[in-house]
């Protein structure tokens, strides 16, 4: 293949280019197209932890809590708010995973709006996301009532208010469309959503840390999102929820843990809930996997959001200039227009599993969603257009080669 | 104070004196009486996690999950199972954190005894698992029945023999009590729970690697327990829930999540929960945070967990028979009878508190509870007789002076 390491003119022009460096792996001949899957590590992040093992944890032992770890979760989640959502202080804290957070959310904003009965979401919603509705809606006793969406686009205006009414609890929605990119138009969701008295709870995965978010701006009501894509905090890192200021005094959730509690040190009687945003908290915060998207979000701020999705755009594109120019056969299944398109590419044809396998064999890693989507996930700090160049390269020759 | 790093007669003669070398700060002039509450790195931890940012995370990938990520949460749980919890393969998760497995756990066992009216649990009981109780009865409409016990004990079997009964779903007990150490009968108790066709949980936090658990023997349904105390698994660590195989069939969990789907990449239209114990997962594994309890298990191993607790009846055994001596007007608050103690003695005294305080200043850590104890937290392998007797010539010194 191309050789990815080597800057082509893009790269030379591109004001990011040199970020690259920052992350293990920059040197390596290997294409990756994964990063809305699980991130690269930066360079600054092996090192983090292991100053953590030694001298915070080791040295600070039990003592840690008090000095730092205890307000981590609203430290952190204070930094996504000014780095990346568009929040203002007090309303985010990390913890859990993505699905426990959207448990909780869910019951959460279904608990503030009684009386109501249903629960609108989008056939193409992510998995987690779906099944979590699913088993809240049962266990509440309310409804489920399913956009119909093409796997190629997202939910539009129209077909959100075709659903909603004074029966509507919650909307749940993906800000990106995790197969084709599909990017909601927040704000117009949200409306249409509050206009029927309705709650919105925003799931961010695919999009926090590539597309700019304006949460309090949106007027979003709850919001939760993965920090091991585009946030780089590793496998598994702990998730994050946003819930509005002006719902936080009315909202409980049913994980009742001491530390959303107001006095965890009290281990008093009775549970009571912390103030602001803490309640959403269960369990002891999990310090050692917050520690990695500290590192992104140290670098997201220095580079600035929008300098970040100004190169995402440029990397789709190009992306789809290449398959366009290309790879005959293969259908852009991702929005063309840049404002409707998330951080990554999905691209469409019949073998496209079966590209994805050979690809892989060769150390060219995108991922793969059926029905046939090749979806290139193109980290914005992380990703070269030499990448993008020899990655395309290798999907023209295997693509060639398997349907030969 | 006394030199607590300058072996003793006692510490020469113990056969794992040398193990305490392993850990971090074992040359250090401090005394650590808290490993109850935040047990300390090993040295292999730090590396570890580096290593496995360089390696496994920056250099696999997303290909790390299919390689070996995705089986972490069962092979850990195996290895939990077979190292200190007595139990058999394919029983054991490791995820969440304690509070949320405790939910979910819960909420699986109050599904399966429908038309059951009442959860039991203890006063006395850890916070978490008080308040996690409260909410599920009151979500599932049923109604917590309490035990009172006193503050220097545990639940007895005559305690439990009077409130179980036809109505009862589900007893919640501690194993190791967090105030006391009173270590409860786990067989005996957990028979007069079945002889009333409840289901019992019992919570492991305070003696899982210190005592040895016979879960499948004792005939324990569930089990939940955290790693970062006796299991070294740092600040925040996921936690473990085990269901016993004779109920995995039935079991549900209200968190569906697509980790705990039969097929989590099918990404298909309904949740259906995974065969076996996987089904108790919900989010993505926390990888990176389940690293640091792998050193520990391999340790625990290496000795043995039986050695592990003789260990520990010979500290917490040192250390009540220098309160006895020393501590005049201090009353022990743990069993005295060793089969009846955890790995932890607590210290009464009406300036406890105080007592705490100052001796923090001069970095000696014990853990203070309510309503006066000073809790000694011993952890087997890293701690020294050496530092308990520096330990508790300060506890005396400080006491003296405080008191005067």
């Amino acid at each position: 293949m191309q050789n990815p390491t080597a800057p082509t003119d893009l790269d030379r022009r591109d004001p990011l280019a040199s970020y690259r460096d920052r992350f293990i792996g920059a040197e390596s001949p290997l294409v990756y197209f994964d990063g809305n899957s699980l991130g690269r590590p930066l360079r600054a992040t092996g090192p983090r932890l292991a100053e953590f093992v030694e001298q915070e944890w080791g040295g600070r032992l039990i003592r840690g809590w008090d000095e730092r770890w205890f307000l981590l979760p609203e430290v952190i989640g204070d930094d996504l708010g000014r780095v990346v959502l568009g929040a203002a202080p007090g309303q985010t804290v990390v913890g859990d995973s993505t699905t426990v957070l959207l448990y909780k959310a869910m019951r959460a904003a279904v608990a503030a709006r009684p009386g109501r009965t249903e629960i609108v979401i989008d056939r193409d919603n992510f998995p987690t996301d779906r099944y979590v509705a699913d088993g809240v809606a049962r266990e509440c006793g309310l409804t489920l009532r399913w956009i119909e969406v093409d796997t190629a686009a997202g939910v539009e205006a129209d077909q959100l208010a075709a659903v909603v009414g004074p029966q509507t609890a919650l909307v749940v929605l993906s800000h990106v469309a995790y197969r084709s990119a599909h990017l909601a138009d927040m704000a117009g969701l949200t409306a249409i959503a509050h206009d029927a008295g309705a709650l919105v709870l925003w799931d961010l995965s695919h999009s926090v840390g590539s597309v700019p978010l304006r949460l309090d701006e949106c007027q979003a009501d709850f919001a939760v999102g993965c920090t091991y894509k585009y946030l780089n905090g590793g496998p598994g890192a702990p998730a994050f929820v946003y819930v509005a200021a002006r719902l936080l005094d009315e909202v409980s959730q049913p994980v009742q843990g001491w530390m959303g509690a107001s006095d965890p040190f009290l281990m008093g009687p009775e549970y009571r809930p912390a103030p602001g945003i803490r309640r959403m908290l269960s369990g002891t915060p999990p310090v050692v996997g917050m520690l990695a998207m500290q590192d992104m979000l140290a670098l997201i701020e220095e580079v600035g959001m929008d300098a970040v999705r100004a190169k995402s755009v440029a990397l789709t594109e190009h992306a789809i200039l290449l398959a366009d120019e290309r790879l005959p056969g293969v259908s852009v299944a991702s929005p063309r227009e840049a404002d409707r398109r998330g951080g990554h590419v999905t691209l469409n044809h019949p073998a496209m599993r079966d590209v994805t396998a050979a690809l892989w064999a060769e150390d060219v890693i995108p991922d793969y969603r059926d029905p046939h989507g090749l979806r290139l996930g193109l980290s914005p700090l992380s990703t070269s257009f030499a990448e993008v160049d020899a990655g395309l390269e290798s999907v023209r020759r295997t693509l060639e080669r398997l349907t030969a």
